[in-house]
């Protein structure tokens, strides 16, 4: 298999969790997303992925894109299940992840905050104001499910396709220097993540990619 | 089943469409999303929900907000699949669902409209702008993968998750004014998708909180 992915995306990052997690082997092709405007949008990717985002899995001849797509892909192919098989508690691991996946990772992704900066002239205060903003309402929403579900990590007991999700979205917000203290329960949940050995292995920082 | 929801929202649509192909029996409780500020951000509404956002699906003693998690919910329950049994294949509709749910519907939504057209001054014309821009991003990719996966609908001939994501986003873009002349074969598939009652019946200007 081979992952196309950027240090920095968290999306790239939920995907490296995940295969990390299930001790899948695999190659690393860094997408450097900034260098020459973007390598996301060559001629080259465009064929992988007309999408021009990261990440893509590449497995034989199925040509992935979407993470949470990839993620449920893996999960069906070996290791411990990142869904439960009863099928609400399944239910209520995809809607956190989904809360972090859906309504906050895309709304401050790179493509949006060059948006916003520069096409809107917001500049760095109103992006950094813009992330804060849907930063501070997603934590919030979250902190407070998991007064419901969380155990040892986000749902119970068990690694789910949720934690795979939240990590990367703290590391997005600590980047912007969003304030966490907030958020409790979110930061002990991503605190115990962040011991586990896959977490670890896909950190941005760890990749061969990462300008740190 | 309770279903709370807006007749405008694209996620309470693709619900809807999937309640209906199920044949399932619901209660559809109106959430206005504008009224008094947003009917969505009240203390009842926040316990159901504390993201603030619709839909929300009840049914008994589970709560669940995230439309792709209360559509996979609903595909375990009965009726025709939404997803092929067939990893690969399933894959393949996630990814274009979540093409979608994911990388266009939570970037053009009410409050992120709200944000551009306000906060950011961006105005009506900025906020037609950005609709523009992120939904031609996302259909040229859409039109691009439905060269390889279409049949009659998104993916073969079978109606999957990726039907019931790309219909209300369509709508959505009418609804601003788009154009999309561009997008032959995703209108194509549109438009057969929207000869099946289970899809007539969800039309927003159908439920009973429409104003038209």
């Amino acid at each position: 298999m081979q992952l196309y992915g950027y240090w920095r995306s968290s999306a790239s990052y939920r995907v490296r969790i995940a295969l990390h997690l299930k001790a899948l082997d695999f190659e690393y092709k860094a997408v450097h997303l900034i260098k020459d405007g973007g390598e996301q949008k060559s001629a080259d990717y465009g064929q992988l992925n007309p999408a021009q985002l990261v990440p893509t899995l590449v497995d034989g001849d199925l040509q992935l894109n979407q993470s949470l797509a990839i993620i449920e892909y893996l999960d069906s192919l070996s290791g411990p299940r990142l869904l439960p098989e009863d099928a609400k508690q399944a239910a209520i691991v995809r809607m956190l992840a989904y809360d972090m996946a859906c309504d906050l990772q895309p709304i401050v992704n790179l493509r949006i905050l060059q948006y916003v900066s520069g096409t809107l002239e917001a500049g760095d205060e109103g992006r950094s104001a813009w992330i804060k903003h849907w930063v501070d309402k997603a934590f919030t929403a979250f902190e407070s499910r998991l007064q419901t579900y969380a155990g040892t990590y986000c749902v119970g007991d068990q690694v789910t396709l949720a934690d795979l999700c939240l990590v990367p979205q703290v590391y997005n917000a600590q980047r912007f220097g969003v304030d966490l203290t907030p958020y409790p329960t979110l930061m002990a949940v991503h605190d115990r993540l962040q011991q586990l050995p896959a977490f670890a292995k896909a950190r941005p920082e760890a990749q061969p990619d990462a300008v740190v």
